[in-house]
């Protein structure tokens, strides 16, 4: 099954999704309403069957982890090593005293190009990259591409940040903006702008460490939910079947008033 | 050391960036030209051995990987697996013959979430995040950050693709489009245009089976370049010290001719 045919199933609606606060200039027509989500978790999991990894004992085991916990070793973190190894932190500690191997063998600096949307380049925001890398890990294939995709809605559509750190770095007030993406430079950018303050500022390192936290927070919630057994997944955005490529929802922040139209 | 000293510290020059050739509109007074790359891995070789990962054995011991064989399994795999596990599978795939633990017992299903920039949102290729997790394992900090530099820098610079493989599912030329952009909604989207040719066909399916192939390919050579002792880091983008912010290279890309600027 190919990654359209795949993709296509995907249903797309307007929960989580305004499109017209996007400014998005599709018309309706072009969203599909495909089959519901788990439709998508069958098509996969038939695909993981016939492809294996070799490695045993796959999805790792997983316990509850404690949200709070997670979100206020996630900031701190944020400060030694930055976003995406800051989520892995937050969430790998506690998994390490509840579960044991195989998360205390993972080196999670392995994952710490994320920092600044890979090194900096501004692409997708490390931490969410991290908290997909973990529910990877920890959850089956009929779920997790749902969680991932709830995950990259969330990051996009939240006021941010959402975790208030329990012993902040910085006192004080900061805006909370937005990123309508989950790309580092759209993300940081947007509430740069509306903070006018610097990349070095102690606001933004504020920030970016919130944020960071919001994620291993959000991320740990999910995990949760799934552990329960109360996880619902939203509805997954298909940027293939919508638009004709892999695409986000936001064509306007980049395409101004000219979006090309993709050869069909 | 925060992110933006930390990378203010790499040095930008033209080798593999053709600013004009971007179109970039920012005064070469903003380029910085700080210390040589290596300074930023001592910079962080002195943070990771403050912040343990908890996990020994890493980097974990790495051999030598045939290229043509690496990239030749990642184009068939993304047929099953797309992107970002076909890249992985490539890697792993003689890395667990010739050395077996720890890479046969890290399940890459678990990455599988970067196809299609992160399931079909258009971000990050998950091919060129496959790689940089791969090098984070396999390297340590102090080549590792300029490695996966030079992948992004080589992925946004190269007509692509570049490999061609030994057994192709689809027979026939297709164009080699310049992505100028680490981003899947970039790399496919330009390449689509300049072919004509829809998501969903053999051709498009083919090139981005061949570009993985590329990329696993290329990394495989980096990697064997550091093992033989002759890995030289290319000059890294310091998209904060450049234009203040987490960025890419072709601003033009998406902003036009209205650039913000960003608070300092």
């Amino acid at each position: 099954m190919d990654q359209t045919k795949q993709e296509t199933r995907i249903s797309t609606n307007s929960k989580g999704v305004d499109l017209s606060r996007r400014e998005m200039l599709i018309g309706a027509g072009a969203l599909m309403a495909g089959a519901a989500i788990s439709q998508l978790g069958l098509v996969n999991s038939a695909m993981a069957a016939k492809v294996s990894s070799g490695a045993e004992g796959w999805p790792w085991p997983y316990e509850k982890v404690d949200p709070a916990q997670a979100g206020e070793t996630a900031y701190h973190h944020w400060y030694k090593v930055f976003c995406s190894q800051a989520v892995t932190t937050g969430l790998f500690e506690q998994l390490r005293e509840s579960v044991g191997e195989p998360w205390t063998n993972f080196p999670i600096e392995s994952i710490s190009f994320g920092a600044g949307g890979m090194l900096g380049w501004g692409l997708t925001c490390g931490a969410p990259v991290a908290g997909a890398l973990v529910i990877g890990l920890a959850v089956p294939k009929e779920y997790s591409n749902a969680m991932i995709h709830d995950l990259l809605q969330w990051y996009s559509n939240t006021p941010m940040p959402v975790y208030v750190a329990q012993k902040p770095n910085y006192q004080g007030e900061i805006p909370k903006t937005v990123a309508e993406s989950p790309l580092c430079h759209l993300s940081v950018g947007k509430w740069m702008k509306e903070a006018d303050r610097g990349f070095g500022s102690d606001e933004r390192r504020h920030r970016c460490a919130s944020v960071t936290a919001s994620v291993a927070y959000r991320t740990a919630e999910l995990l949760n939910e799934w552990k329960d057994g109360t996880y619902k997944p939203g509805s997954a955005w298909n940027g293939p079947g919508t638009v004709g490529l892999p695409a986000q929802q936001n064509c306007m922040s980049c395409h101004g008033s000219d979006i090309p139209t993709a050869p069909r």
